[in-house]
């Protein structure tokens, strides 16, 4: 019997949790850009069998000059499927526990999964198994937020109020910049 | 001519960003609870000459069975002057730049500011100088924000979009308890 897929979200947010402005811009996140520095992204790219990202998220990518994930196997969870796909990007609708097992059974260990709705689904789903976060010098006031209000948050909660999620602190790492980049493995619900 | 007091906050909050769940409620606080730690809370208050709080952090302290800010200078922001203080408390109401004008003038030389409301009021305005925050490795998916949406920070700016603030990250420090505390001093707006 194939494993689950292990689930890994590696994003930067504002020190107000914004992941984009509110126009979809992340000309903020220039504070920290440094030569040479990737805050460990390549590396963790690398260590990922696929990517599941949301519509937004892929179309972003789209519009690079170059695919940026050439090589990686992506999966764009879309209810509209584009009729001109860049590389060999695949489509999926449907539930992320389905899309996960049909991956696992494929031989898919390790997916990275991105943007802030798919995140947030699989969040709810308890489906994440680990987080990156690192966290920009920055309060952005309004914008586009990682956890907005009312996630639920394994949502199978029986008892109306959806249980929080615990986390365990793995590794905190301060760069020059002011970068501190978090990582967490979702240890289980808190109650 | 006197200075304006240094404006700190010092808080606890969820890694999705709360500082309370939706009832007002600290429960989750107690997965960082150790004996003897106090994360430097202490240390904080004692470097502090007052403390400005919001009515909602007022009454919480209200219901503490021993007032939690004895011996230290205590100004509420209310438009409802309670009847009975517990202390010797000060009620306020006004803007904060007058408030602090008036303590720096008394030889007030750093507050606390205190409660979401507040600190949301006094960053708008351009008068936080340092935030302290404590990431609790919990997402609770529900709770109240410390950074909600449409916080206009710098509200004075002209061209519509509210500037972001620009952070100084001065220590990030990880504790066994999976808290990560991070200190930044804000330098000014991003753009």
């Amino acid at each position: 019997m194939s494993q689950r897929p292990r689930c890994s979200v590696f994003i930067a947010i504002s020190l107000d949790g914004c992941i984009a402005r509110d126009d979809g811009s992340l000309d903020w996140l220039s504070v920290v850009e440094r030569e040479g520095e990737d805050y460990g992204y390549r590396a963790f790219v690398d260590g990922v069998d696929a990517l599941v990202m949301g519509r937004k998220t892929y179309d972003t990518a789209l519009g690079f000059d170059e695919w940026p994930f050439a090589g990686k196997r992506c999966i764009v969870l879309t209810h509209a499927r584009p009729t001109s796909p860049r590389a060999d990007e695949e489509f999926a609708s449907g539930a992320p526990a389905a899309l996960l097992e049909q991956l696992g059974r494929q031989g898919v260990s390790r997916v990275y999964v991105d943007g802030g709705a798919v995140i947030r689904q699989f969040l709810a789903a308890g489906l994440v198994d680990d987080l990156t976060l690192s966290v920009i010098p920055v309060i952005l006031g309004d914008g586009i937020r990682l956890f907005g209000a009312g996630i639920r948050l394994f949502d199978a909660d029986p008892r109306g109020r959806a249980p929080a999620a615990a986390l365990r602190l793995t590794s905190a790492r301060t760069f020059e910049s002011g970068l501190v980049q978090l990582r967490y493995d979702v240890a289980g619900t808190l109650d």
